[in-house]
């Protein structure tokens, strides 16, 4: 092994479409990254071939051996047995009992550290982010759907049988919507930036005299999880109505999870959370108001994530760092 | 000290209208108990005296020495610090920040242990009941509020600041139901034993010809919850709708809490449980069904607690007995 401050972490971040690598030192920094198509048609063999050796490659390429590697951390999608190293189900690659972190260990023989991508963003986010300096924190990601992760005394917590923190899957509303799980009204049928997005193009349909309508072009397929904020920004009420609702789901899912963990902490991350403020005032105004006990005991702060597109290599370079402490 | 065979402790399950107390073995056998009216209006120092002097006095009219006494626990209801032994707020005592622990050890000087009390009966039946054997569940009691309970590990885990585990205070349904906490839509609102009387009350009221009318002797004050089940059971259709919707928002809090922690456990308690398997067999097919992932992880059982009156006191002394392990 070489000198000690050399040593560095492989973090893995796969996606549906891409899977994003980094060697990242032991103070979170990146010092190096790259990333590959996952094409996830794939034999899962072939995928993590592609992986181990890109990986390999970028450790060589940036002068380190494979001896100043401690590990490698990866954040999968999915249902992940993260004790055996494996991924149990993912509907995002069509993953069904794939052993990743021994068919990895065939390219890269360290260590390996395997976790659901929410759990590793949480980490994250509490290692070197937005809840930088707090024990516990709950995640939550708005985007295709919501994912949620959720750290207790500075650990990701992953439910028994590795099946909890499903936080998206929470009841969300009451319409009868059916959830991707299967279920129905889950959160993420509600507070996803997909439907926010759904939502949104069928108030526009509904009302062709609405900025909300102008703002997509005049063209549903345009429109976004933005324009919302931005109709209502401008007075528009469909816009208006849209975010009140959006908001609404979001602080009952919210204070459900204060009330559970009474965290230190409630990190948003994901598309929507670019509306910054707009999101966190009035979700931290409900918390003050709504919070089981709020006179009495603590009421966690909103906050928007910091790490962004690097959120779950940061958490993946963590799982590697943190473990057997 | 005594014979270690002989070790005891003193459990105190503190109530709005009776506080009991018991000794118990350290296999959980109550060997004797004695119960107080709680007075409630009673400044605290009189109350915690009044409770000390009395669990001393069962002490040695039992035949035990303080020395063969390895501690109190005690199960209060509201928000406890357990850390520092003081109940921060008591709506059902009227308790604000009393420091329950100090007082007591003016009377008996041993370690004490306080905890919810909802957390209490949880603890109790892993340690001796229907989760015995079980590392992680989830306990919500159905009374006239819904409490919650959480063991994760085989500990109780509270939330941070002393203040999660309000499982009764989760999203329950969305018909502007105002909760005791304050909130709207709390699972406490659509599922405790109060709720369904009042369901139960607004139907019979509105179906004359109803046997759920009937059942009740035409006289709304005497509706209680067992009633609808009854109804339903003789094919009575308010009845039915009745049993209906309370499992059903049974059934949508139980699976958020499933998704959340994925337990291997989760134990109905309170008055509505006596309802037996006409409740879990329904909960137990909900979960099977809408669990995410529910092809690939493990679905937790839903079933019926066994320490009835006792709970409280086991899981009391479970403080004790578990304390630095």
């Amino acid at each position: 092994m070489s000198d000690n401050k050399k040593q560095v972490v492989i973090a893995i971040d796969l996606g549906g479409t891409a899977v994003k690598m980094g060697i990242l030192d032991t103070s979170y920094e990146i010092l190096a990254q790259t990333s590959i198509p996952t094409n996830a048609q794939r034999p899962y063999e072939e995928i993590i071939a592609d992986i181990g050796k890109t990986a390999a490659t970028l450790l060589t390429e940036n002068g380190y051996a494979l001896s100043d590697c401690r590990g490698v951390g990866v954040g999968s999608p999915g249902i992940i047995d993260s004790k055996n190293g494996v991924v149990l189900y993912s509907n995002n690659i069509r993953w069904d009992h794939v052993p990743f972190s021994e068919t990895l260990q065939q390219y890269l023989p360290v260590p390996v550290y395997i976790q659901n991508d929410a759990n590793c963003m949480t980490l994250g986010e509490v290692l070197k982010g937005a809840a930088k300096g707090y024990q516990n924190a709950i995640f939550l990601t708005l985007g295709t759907g919501v994912g949620g992760g959720i750290v207790i005394d500075g650990k990701i917590f992953e439910g028994g049988h590795s099946g909890g923190a499903e936080l998206g899957h929470i009841k969300g509303g009451s319409q009868r919507r059916r959830c991707t799980c299967g279920r129905y009204d889950c959160l993420e049928a509600y507070a996803s930036a997909t439907a926010l997005i759904e939502d949104a193009k069928k108030l526009a349909e509904q009302h062709p005299e609405s900025l909300l309508w102008e703002l997509c072009g005049h063209d549903l397929e345009t429109m976004n999880a933005k324009i919302p904020f931005d109709a209502a920004d401008a007075g528009d009420s469909c816009g208006k109505t849209l975010v009140e609702h959006y908001i609404g789901y979001l602080a009952d899912g919210i204070t459900d999870l204060a009330n559970i963990f009474r965290p230190d902490i409630i990190v948003l991350g994901g598309g929507v959370c670019a509306q910054g403020e707009k999101l966190t005032k009035p979700l931290n105004e409900f918390l003050q108001e709504n919070c089981f006990g709020s006179e009495v005991t603590y009421i966690p702060k909103v906050v928007i994530a910091q790490n962004g597109n690097n959120a779950g290599m940061i958490g993946a370079a963590g799982l590697v760092l943190g473990a057997g402490e």
